[in-house]
């Protein structure tokens, strides 16, 4: 039996850009006949090695001023509510060191969506516990116990070669799409990258 | 009469994705009966402005290695052939002065598509005169004239004023596209940036 093609998706609950990708992506790669491969990662490490200690929009005022438009903008053709948020960025280190747990167990999907809900259309902190001990315990999963997993020094090692591995990959940014060995960088690339996959020999 | 709704198309000569935005402009603002006010400037200036002195593509490996690629990958997708240029980025200068002329005398379209294609098609140094004199011969245009007419002190601060007009308008990169007051950036945002001119109203 042939296997279907598969994307990794890189992304990060910190991403603006990510949020769009996350709230498109499990319809559009059904509809394409493609596997997504869920892969949580954080954006700092891969940016301080570029030189920014800071997202690249606060670094550089007008891509960000521009990014918050864009972004607007996008939400509105996607039909997603997008609310600014009140802090940029927040930090993503436990949503996706709980995100982990969930690609093992397979609620990966849901919980992404929600905190990137959290962050870029209800205007939640997402750093904190107890925002993400909300959303676990709303999508009926044992808060305590995935909050108490997600903090185990197996899990944060898990998380830390996962970004090691993404830099190695040479991404930059999130989020960004691996099909095979070709790589593609933005929301603007998820349609791109899912017709990649569907030619690409599977398996 | 209802005039036709406009999109200000903001290109520079050494960016690689304005050659992209540069090749599609035409035919896709035809198809949506919007006109195109070419906007031929500088990003040197920009850059610098933003703390770069060189292409982000060349500071950020990462960045300019994954760029290639996708600039490979999205001109196939376009029928548009690609050649590595041998320098990068050559000096747009010389192309956009000569093109400010092309915009009072209505040929800048189709010399702006031979110095791109020079630059991204056929490796060619475009930062030359001798290679902008032979395009504009190839057009039929009477080179040697604008050449020198190019080069005046008036036609030199016209383009520095323009450079400075794209600044004062946030713009951060190229191709950008303007319509009425929104911009959107990158040739990934040409056909939302056509839509948009589309649905405005027009005049």
């Amino acid at each position: 039996m042939a296997e279907r093609p598969t994307i990794e998706f890189w992304y990060e609950f910190a991403s603006s850009y990510s949020w769009l990708s996350v709230m498109r992506i499990e319809a559009l790669a059904a509809g394409a006949g493609v596997e997504v491969a869920w892969r949580p990662f954080l954006l700092g490490p891969v940016f301080l090695a570029l030189g920014w200690n800071d997202s690249p929009f606060n670094i550089y005022p007008p891509k960000g001023r521009y990014m918050w438009r864009d972004l607007a903008r996008l939400a509105q053709k996607y039909g997603l509510p997008f609310r600014m948020p009140g802090r940029f960025p927040r930090s993503g280190v436990l949503a996706a060191r709980v995100a982990l747990l969930g690609v093992e167990e397979g609620w990966v999907a849901p919980f992404s969506r929600a905190v990137l809900n959290a962050n870029f259309a209800e205007d939640r902190e997402i750093g904190e516990a107890v925002v993400i001990g909300e959303i676990l315990s709303t999508l009926g999963l044992p808060a305590e116990d995935l909050l108490a997993r997600a903090v185990t020094p197996e899990n944060k090692l898990a998380l830390r070669a996962q970004t090691e591995r993404a830099a190695e990959l040479g991404l930059f940014g999130a989020p960004s799409f691996r099909v095979g060995d070709e790589l593609f960088w933005g929301n603007d690339r998820l349609e791109d990258a899912l017709e990649w996959a569907r030619r690409s020999p599977a398996g």
